[in-house]
């Protein structure tokens, strides 16, 4: 759980008699590295079904500008992006998957799931 | 069911011994944020397997524009565009899926289907 | 059927033994709409696998250009020429696909399958 | 002279000392046409040199919705568009291009520019 | 001059003060080859700086259209139609592009031009 | 069997405890149309899971020039190629693809796969 | 001069009186080269403006696959291909290229002119 | 003059007999809106002619990346860059190009240009 | 087994309990043809779930550095590589993929997978 | 100059009464970094008009490979390259420019040109 997970916020969905899907791209992603200090950019890609909730998509915004200056590992943040949207959402399906830009000529994307009836 | 669906004409489909699939791509949709004010852009892609009727692309188009100055959430016009034609034209089954343009930074895609059989 | 299906010539498949796939693509169709009279233009896609026969290519583009001043609508015509090529070729899965240019903004593609063993 | 000219707002150039060049990209453009009462969609892209004023992002953003239920003709709305960026910015040279989406299948881009010094 | 330039229909120039630039692509132009018989495929691109007068763009779709079974070379095609709009429009400038799809594995491009001051 | 196979050189497969797939893709391969003797220009995409045996692609290089001058239809020289694969590397699965350039505006692609349990 | 340049064929340029220009690009162009006798393949791009006359394209097509099974030099044969158009075109400006695939992680483009006023 | 401006680094030219050119492109560069708080992104590319000195990269990277957290508009932004990397290169030319992601929709790019013969 | 393996340093997965992807694309790689000394380019790309172990990214581009003036096979490498990389990250499931450039006009690209529940 | 100078073969240009261009392309350069001793990445891209002597294609990527374990910055490697060939070439006209892969998220293009009429 991240320390900004109160940043999101939720509507009700209005359709949770149907499975449908909703994927939102997010290329604006930069974090810091904790090893270098340096910057880490990459684009987040979620998908998810929704069961009684979705999420606002301003609230989201907030939440992932919130890693701007976070020092924070590939592999961690995707997870805890998983996490916190998750637990928030109590979605039917969730993947999160993020691209992160070339650094010493080598790209790098983590793609994590859950499900609510794994 | 939207104020619209009634803009919506089918004609008779010759081919109901064989399940074929219909794809209609509508990139010029345009509605308005009802929080915001502002116009949201999107493209509009359609896809079903006819049963009695096919829908009349030129009322499809008529029907499309009916949205340019309704405030509408993204998922619920989706869904609503997904109830409407289902009802007009009780495919076999049928896919709708809007991708609007990017609004700070990001981008969101809502998949939503109907199945006869489900 | 189409009057056009006489033209349409065939040549023995030498590799009967085998299933294999051949995929066409005629991207230079033109029809006419029966209800405007204006030019309809569209990219044909055939794929089939052989069973006895093959067509001929130089046929086929006669066959297809005998459309050229023809009005007729789009589920119609990606249904006959279907008919008409698995009633000449006989073949054991036939798919044609037809992706019409852009009317009033709104794209149309229309897919039907044909299969010896359904 | 547009009767939405006023919604153009602007702010000091802090390098008027300097010749330099502002290009705006706004493909999220939409009017009305005046024969058929059918949306048109289309790319505006203005470049400019300022002089002493700069134009406010957010306000031309607005000025550009304003056309949304306008009806105007091609050639019109961009020798317009100049008209009155060039009453507001007297800018040293401003170039106002909008490409048009296809129509019948046919594409149209009006090109105008304006020169201080001409 | 061509059989058909009194298909092509004008309207009045509302800015004659200003040189300005019109481009217009129609994708889908097709005629036949006086010596195969074949249909030939390409795409026109006009530009013109207006004088007195603009083409207005149905009256330009019919006109191109009523080549689709007319025998023509690429040159003549070409050449005709710079000749008709230079008469109807008695423009400033006037460029006829024509890109005619591959032939035997040839493509062929015939560009030519007009000017009100040569 | 083609008069060419003996030009396919093969070597050992070192890793033969494991299934793994090889493709090669040929862009420069051109033979001749027995019918019109005109040359035709396609790519060879070859797909393979080797047993002992992996092909040398120096020799395959020579095996597919060896079709340079050769009169051969497209169906067969796809067939052909596959069964001289088939015979000289004996291997788990193989798919062989080529795509044929545009003649009349009318593009081809044949596959056909053998597999060593069918 | 090539010994292939009879094969060259014209007709008459019905419109001397203007400049134009004529772009024809071939992408299936294949020679040998002379030092590995292996394959070269590349694109030949030809640009003219006509005085008298224009190349007829079925003869071009047939003197640029005399070469196929030629052994001559990339800038040879780019220089010839000049000389023999320019010789029986006696055009007004003349312009060949030709881009040849990558031999050995490498690619070479040679640009030859000719110019009736030099 | 920004605050930053000491992070810049030099080395010697060692080719100052010689006008040649340095293209540097760096997408990842990112600030703050003065007005909104909220982050922009865009892409920076400079080009100069080196006199005596060129820039070092590791420093121009930290240069860059100092604008992180720095509220600045777009125009200032380029225009203090330019002044910066003229003061310390004395560059014979120098342009920096700042291309920045949409807002609203709507996306800007800003062109500056320095010469020392002015 | 390479002499290169003890290169590989890992660091501990924080997210067992879920299986996750983690994709890796190295553009370039490049070693050396054992039968010519001429250099191969290539792309690697790694996929794999891991187990305890994630590969720490700069210890495997040493790795792959370590290949450059090593002179080795296309399918050797990659089954080394997949098998070093298995050995050092006991994952759950890894591929290894290389797309070598075109050497003689033909692209090769080699495919190989490991799983711990085979 | 380089010490890899008189690795460059040349042969005569048989077409020395005429100027014309060659254009070289050779996307698998690598040199090595001298100040951290990692591998740099870049596209070598050559053009000249040949007096005399035209650079043997064979000898020039044995000249170009002689790089790959040297350490030589962007710059510097770039204008010996340009010393170089203009040395053995003598040619009327020279450009070189390298195009270096992205480092820490920056990419660097250096042009150089050299003519014989200075």
């Amino acid at each position: 759980m991240s320390e900004f997970r109160n940043l999101l916020e939720t509507f009700e969905n209005k359709f949770p008699h149907r499975d449908y899907k909703i994927e939102i791209v997010a290329p604006e992603f930069t974090s810091v590295c904790p090893k270098t200090g340096q910057p880490d950019f990459g684009t987040v890609t979620l998908s998810y079904t929704p069961d009684a909730k979705c999420v606002e998509l301003k609230s989201l915004k907030f939440y992932l500008q919130s890693y701007r200056n976070e020092g924070i590992f590939y592999e961690n943040v995707t997870n805890v992006i998983l996490e916190d949207l998750a637990a928030v959402l109590q979605p039917r399906w969730l993947k999160v998957e993020i691209h992160f830009n070339a650094r010493g000529g080598i790209t790098e994307t983590v793609v994590a799931q859950y499900s609510a009836v794994a």
